[in-house]
């Protein structure tokens, strides 16, 4: 049979805007690649992982270790069989101080916050908004447009605008909705590469007081700090359990764990916690996540003392030497041309770059097949319409030589823009 | 801060079924338990399976197994990874063939569910019916209430009442409505234990060509079949796309696994299959399921040459002894005891016993706490009211003399039951 796609979930249409670069990328396999924000590789470990497993059973269990094994292998707690280790772990990696029972691990962050937006939001209530800072990672705007959750983008171009928060709060109560949470990435943004500067913390935090909303703060990529002391997270100066946290170890470990978590420690009246809640509808999700797969978190934490920062050295060492280089490459081959611009990440995967030129899937075509070179066009990340000209370039995965010849590759299809548009200036007066 | 329960999603109201039977199980951890429907531990093979996601690593990589390891880490294709071997298990052992790409893999059939019923019901369509088997198994219909989907229970005390289908499939058109999708276990279903007979099956799919409808098949049990030939599943029957088959591998490989999957052929006009469709809504679920869970899935494929009906057999047999060992233990206890009867499953984990008083909470909390035996009220499992004197016994998790020891226990409670009521009629006499 065929169905009809206007039968389906409207929303859908609004899931296709990463697919022409899929697509882009499956042609392309050879072109060095700016584009997917995948950590590291040859760091990851997987082999080693797989005896942590061995560990963490061993650590919980004294029977013996096949019989454990096989007892993490059967159904298991919802909200998570590491809790106590990810709460031990934020305490000494975040300085974020919950009890274990505020936390619930889920598949990946992704699912945190599928589920964090879920229990939150009611199925007809569109007098419930969800601010999103625009331009935002993909997932959670996504997530929202499944639920069917109305969304209000936050234009903010260079890092969450306070103004327009509270301006779209004022808004909200004027036309009898209110503004029930708020996403955002404060540290070394995916898209734009940002951080939230300390003051814009403690004023969004009073805004949220104010205004009686909640913050939905993912933290995906704070542990990748290049330099200096690290700014405190949302959750770490939240006094009034205004902030549902999401982490993940995609970034720590490796993303094929599948391990997120959520810390929602939100009372609700009548006794429990957010976390709770959010445990019923993971059941309706998931289940529970992979105990094995939790095993290899917590295997990994009890090796570590439960701090991960000295483990990931190295793969913080690489993401800096890298961005060190997009840097060094950006500024030898750009520092003189008009209209190239590009922001410095403290940390992260992702800086954006601004070119004279449309950046649209035209361009990504044309980067693709003449230069070899792939980056995901900026206005993919926009709810509102913007970043018409800029591209988020991804440092992560790549080796440094690769970012080195990235980046010439770039400089080519930039010359070849601009001869493009000099032949245009020029055509009228040749005639 | 505290949030008000009343702005939460009004779904999560309806999701409270099973906690008093948890708060139960954790109050009384010692009662031997028919309650959860889990496979039995001893024969998971948890540590060899950490072994066969090498097997599948090598098996899909020339590169060093370390290499190859850390790749499959990485984040990885949203439909899975293993679609191919999973689609030639199918063909082996359930004589479904369909394509690779109309085959998504999932975080346990759960997501599977989740991600159609996402897919397939838009919001603010209340004009879209889910047609549910009435008692059912509770993850589809806690996921439609999540999902906020009109629920229509097909009144199925002995199995899907096609009748019933087709009197509500007219009522939908009478009202201006449309039965969208029908969600059915045909096979040892969870909670009654019933199979649907093959005239059943075949006629039920006439139906859904009649009016229109999509059949949502869980298979969760199907392999688990103790006598005879197994009915072919609705997916085998299939000539029409009208099925959405679901697929776990918790049963035959182990729950902690999470590796579930569907099947979703049906072309959608533009030219892609719902499978893909699903890929996009689970991408904001949970992005992909973890390529190394699915690489110890792909291992044990592999290594069974992609059927696992030999791997299983001790799992059958288990299964098999148990619900015969829990059948003469029924028999011999209450063969000539008025009011009980049971029902006896052809396969898979559960049974139903009618029982001659109410089956409720506090029968419930008597039974573990006085005879220290667990079971589930089977009227958690309706929509629309019924199975109030009746329970589901599982018997997969135990071992037979538990077996024999829980049902001696049930004697003990019917007993008292009987007792009290004698009582109470006798009670205005005596006065």
């Amino acid at each position: 049979m065929t169905l009809a796609r206007q039968s389906l979930n409207p929303a859908l249409v609004g899931l296709d805007a990463m697919n022409f670069l899929n697509e882009i990328t499956m042609r392309f396999p050879d072109a060095i690649s700016f584009a997917p924000g995948r950590p590291f590789e040859p760091l990851f470990s997987a082999e080693a992982s797989l005896v942590a497993v061995r560990s963490f059973a061993a650590h919980r269990s004294s029977r013996p270790l096949g019989v454990a094994l096989d007892a993490l292998a059967q159904y298991g707690r919802t909200k998570g069989i590491i809790c106590d280790l990810v709460a031990e772990m934020l305490r000494r990696d975040e300085q974020i101080d919950v009890s274990d029972e505020s936390i619930i691990v889920t598949v990946g962050s992704q699912e945190a916050g599928f589920v964090a937006l879920s229990t939150l939001y009611g199925r007809h209530r569109s007098d419930q908004i969800l601010l999103v800072a625009d331009p935002s990672y993909v997932g959670v705007s996504g997530a929202a447009r499944v639920l069917g959750i109305e969304m209000w983008p936050v234009r903010s171009a260079g890092g969450l605008d306070l103004g327009e928060v509270e301006r779209l709060c004022r808004k909200a109560l004027r036309e009898g909705q209110c503004v029930r949470a708020l996403y955002v990435i404060p540290d070394f943004s995916n898209p734009l590469g940002v951080t939230m500067p300390l003051p814009d913390r403690t004023a969004l935090l009073e805004l949220s007081l104010q205004y009686d909303f909640l913050i939905i703060e993912d933290n995906a990529y704070g542990m990748f700090a290049f330099e200096g002391q690290r700014l405190p997270t949302l959750k770490a100066l939240d006094r009034s359990q205004r902030v549902i946290y999401l982490g993940t170890f995609s970034k720590l470990i490796y993303p094929g764990i599948r391990v997120g978590f959520a810390v929602a420690d939100q009372s609700i009246d009548g006794g429990s916690l957010l976390a709770d809640e959010m445990a019923k509808v993971k059941s309706m999700t998931t289940v529970n996540t992979s105990p094995i797969a939790q095993g290899i978190v917590g295997g990994v934490l009890l090796d570590n003392g439960c701090s991960l920062a000295a483990a990931i050295r190295a793969k913080v060492q690489h993401y800096r030497r890298n961005r060190d280089r997009l840097l060094q490459e950006l500024r030898e081959s750009f520092a003189t041309v008009d209209g190239v611009k590009w922001n410095e990440p403290k940390g992260g995967f992702f800086l954006t770059l601004e070119v004279p030129f449309s950046v649209d899937d035209d361009a990504l075509l044309e980067s693709a097949s003449t230069d070899g070179v792939l980056w995901v066009p900026m206005r993919y990340f926009y709810l509102g319409g913007g970043g018409e000209s800029q591209m988020r370039l991804s440092f992560s995965g790549l080796e440094e030589p690769d970012i080195a010849r990235g980046v010439e590759r770039l400089a080519g299809l930039l010359r070849r823009k601009q001869v493009a548009r000099a032949q245009r200036v020029a055509a009228p007066l040749s005639r």
